[in-house]
């Protein structure tokens, strides 16, 4: 958007092949990322420049507010009479894109959550005591889901997961983490940045109070609500050992640990919308990753209405929540496994005890 | 220590091979860890026990801490009388131990800082603003130099880096970034958790005030330094996007990012102490990694007496440290970049502007 405005245009047609390729391999976007919801008067200011370039396709990378985004341009571009194909391309960390089975990003920042879970769970193993990992993802609780892909042993964490699908008990949580300290001397939870109580309100959205353009409360990049949770389970119950991280900006961004099959999806995404575009039959969509169900993985892209994408975000199936509501079920792993695809498998001793003298 | 006064032993001998292996390639202490320092009436204890089953080797991994304790069971098995070899296995992830030119631990932790910074000084370059990270090394700053290591072009993040050898001054710190972010419109900053003042008191310890048996103020685990710091740079640097993220355990588990030199440097030190308690020649001491001067990399391991690494901590010698205060030297790449390996690399767009209409 604010590219369009400031009549920043690169020529993608420049680049060599190898420097595309390398570019693919990378993560964050190349093409640079803005937080701005176009105003009426920022539309009429972009088919205005658009004009003057000649450009008749617009595609649009990223998540329901890039939808929004995408739908508010080909509504205004219609009303205008400009003639430009709008397309929106599928993509973000958090999954929830209505309409899609899974978004690119997600694949890769769902193993660097797994990867960190296995590695957090080997440390908490070692030295006991309570670890929260606080995980991104606002609404929908898909990443903070794919802790649970970490566990390879029976008592692996994580031991507990809270999805901000289900209402968030500050007793119940007490209670669980006692629950699994008591059993296995030590527990590792993960928890959803956006959890929040039977009213609505985030947990965490009292302590921190800055809003983007969308209207969403920033929650990252912050140990407010790690912080507050591990204060709760030290005073409630008891516990001197307990630790939280707050995966951050790492999660959405680290470099050299991507899915294959997320890399794969993300560049058939964008093929796709560039065919629905030149093909002639649609003037607008947004790209839809599909998959076929039974146990074999297999996934296309089909075009889907702006409409059905843009602004409002897909939540976690309840069949993916287990009843407890602090843990996922199998249904989600047989789901999220193969997006992720091979992880690295974690040794552990056999350790055979010597009898006491 | 747990292990002995609890007489909690296993077998490694009844260990396959193959698990062994796999066990190598695992994040993590897999006989798990302690922090405790043993008093006079523990280390009595332990030679009941390690008497009643005729144990004579003793083998302790770990850093500066570590190496104390090992230090303090051989003196006190020497004023006992229990014959005990006592070996001290260098490992740590904060690099601080003397004698040692680094440490198993370091290279694989230091890899995944440079893969973090590498994909969190894109996520910056996209969308642009002013980024804290807060790196573990409580006295010394090795980890948090790795940042570094993540620059591949010539604008790319850490632009600046924070050290516990310096005093930190806030006012200096809010200039620098004012500088920087007038120059690039962004600014990626790496802190190490123990920055403290000119008067030594760390920035963070006015926050967090839990304190483990060696004395050490726990830093890790919150956002608190980078909360602070972030509040900062918003009031005094007036800059309105400003995000920090605390590493935390992350750094030092991350499943999957190890550095192949590190983990073949880890099982040589194992093989040294082995060798050297098994020889004759020395009923105690530790490992410590030696380094060939000279651009070829090339490593061997020398015993060294246990008071040489105990409980003193080694820091960045002064020559890595820019004169800023604010950077590391090219001597400092040039001595991380082997232990650390090869790292991704990160693709950027020619981006070739359109000429403006």
């Amino acid at each position: 958007m604010q590219g369009i405005l400031d009549e920043n245009f690169c020529d993608l047609g420049k680049e060599t092949k190898a420097n595309l390729e390398l570019v693919a391999q990378t993560p964050s976007s190349a093409l640079g990322s803005v937080r701005k919801k176009p105003t009426a008067d920022d539309c009429h200011k972009v088919f205005k420049v658009l004009q003057k370039y000649n450009i008749r396709y617009f595609f649009y990378i990223g998540g329901n507010d890039s939808a929004e985004t995408t739908h508010i341009i080909n509504e205004a571009a219609i009303k205008e009479g400009y003639a430009l194909k709008c397309f929106h391309i599928c993509k973000t960390i958090d999954n929830d894109l209505r309409e899609n089975d899974h978004t690119p990003g997600f694949g890769s920042a769902a193993k660097f959550v797994a990867q960190a879970f296995m590695g957090d769970n080997l440390d908490n193993r070692a030295l006991p005591g309570v670890k929260i990992n606080v995980i991104m993802g606002r609404h929908a609780g898909f990443l903070t889901a794919a802790a649970a892909l970490a566990r390879q042993y029976p008592d692996d964490g994580p031991h507990l997961i809270y999805l901000p699908e289900r209402p968030f008990s500050m007793t119940k949580f007490v209670n669980d983490v006692k629950a699994v300290y008591n059993k296995l001397g030590r527990c590792v939870i993960a928890v959803s940045e956006g959890i929040s109580d039977k009213s609505g309100e985030a947990i965490a959205s009292k302590f921190i109070k800055e809003v983007d353009s969308h209207g969403n409360v920033q929650l990252s990049g912050s140990g407010a609500l790690g912080d507050l949770l591990s204060k709760q389970i030290k005073e409630k119950a008891k516990i001197s050992r307990v630790r939280a991280d707050t995966f951050g900006y790492l999660q959405r961004s680290f470099a050299g640990v991507a899915s294959a099959v997320d890399q794969k999806e993300a560049r058939a995404a964008g093929i796709a919308a560039v065919k629905f575009a030149c093909g002639g039959q649609y003037d607008n969509g947004s790209t839809a990753i599909k998959r076929a169900p039974g146990s074999k993985y297999m996934t296309w892209i089909e075009r889907t209405e702006l409409r059905n994408v843009a602004k409002e975000t897909r939540h976690m199936p309840d069949a993916w929540i287990a009843k407890s509501a602090n843990d996922v079920t199998p249904a989600f792993i047989k789901y999220a496994a193969p997006i992720v695809g091979p992880l690295p498998q974690m040794g552990r001793l056999k350790a055979v005890k010597v009898a006491k003298k």
